[in-house]
């Protein structure tokens, strides 16, 4: 069994959201000083490659520790969506999938953007949802839905409706994805888990796949 | 198949090795002002329930991230060492395993220190390995031995004998396991991904086993 990487890399110069702050880490102790390496790390919940709790984006609803750990561990389906790059994602182009779908845990939509991670590209033109798609993925036993670019939302969108009509629905969403190009398209497992906070609205995670 | 958390909370008030800073996380965006939730967090590398890179303690050796992902899961063997509180954890002890010990990736000794977090007997008395029990131990091709307490050396420990040696061997050592009355004896599969930073001494994780 393999494990393929989907994080990127955790440092001051990464990729963040407009508006968040860059994530800072440093060297605090020495071995030569101190007699031990020790760093600093000051993130936050949705820095980097990350789950979104539903309580990221919806009132009442439920923060990461809320779910049992096999929520954030499951078979997975990743779907080529670059054809869809400065579009939407339609509905009926996901409907050929249906069965699929059905079948798995994760749902993950590879739009080519983890390419583009770290240049101004990257918060651009990556192909979205639809609504009536979002809508309609709801209907599933979906544990997660997971991208390879900076927000399931266009960056400039104010109200975020793709947030909320997944997310409401109780699925995940992994932002940030790296790699999704070394998955096959089906026959591999998933895993996001999240560091152990209280109240977690969301977690930076080493997201991994497992490959037979 | 089950998922077993191996983790304590990392929160504010949370044990933390004497001398290091205490991490803070607090919510820095809510849904009623910005319309979503985010925290901000600040640990260190050895945070809680974490893993130490050779390079952590021995000079010249691997950061985490100078191993592959496979480093971090792989089989186990949880052990009682309850008896040995207060003493050291003798070889003539292990070698009573030392076949099941020659077929694991992973050893984890449950000293049921665990179940003193947060208490000030947390950082006294645990059972720690004599330093020709450690010596033995980097005989086999072990991945990691864990520990379910503050350090794999008594906390007053200057010269930090026992790091040394297994580090030494390029064995991880993983600290402050939770848990580990969960799991059997043998027959379960441990996992410890580190998050993914350059020249990483250590790593705070959401530590997990898993059990058919």
């Amino acid at each position: 069994m393999q494990i393929i990487d989907l994080s990127h890399e955790i440092h001051a110069e990464m990729t963040i959201f407009g508006g968040t702050e860059k994530p800072e880490i440093h060297r605090k102790n020495s071995i030569q000083k101190d007699g031990f390496n020790l760093h600093e790390i000051h993130i936050n919940s949705h820095t980097g490659t990350h789950v979104d709790a539903p309580a990221h984006m919806v009132l009442g609803t439920k923060y990461l520790d809320d779910f049992p750990l096999s929520q954030f561990y499951g078979s997975g389906l990743m779907l080529q969506v670059n054809r869809f790059a400065g579009k939407e994602i339609s509905l009926s182009f996901l409907k050929n999938y249906e069965d699929q779908i059905q079948e798995v845990d994760f749902l993950l939509l590879n739009s080519s953007w983890h390419k583009l991670w770290e240049s101004p590209e990257y918060h651009q033109n990556y192909p979205v949802l639809s609504l009536e798609s979002a809508k309609w993925l709801t209907q599933f036993k979906l544990k997660g839905i997971g991208f390879d670019y900076i927000s399931i939302d266009p960056v400039e969108s104010q109200d975020v409706p793709l947030h909320k009509i997944i997310l409401g629905a109780e699925i995940l969403i992994i932002e940030n994805l790296n790699n999704l190009d070394s998955l096959p398209e089906e026959g591999f497992y998933f895993q996001c888990l999240p560091l152990k906070i209280n109240k977690a609205d969301g977690s930076t995670a080493r997201i991994v796949a497992f490959v037979e």
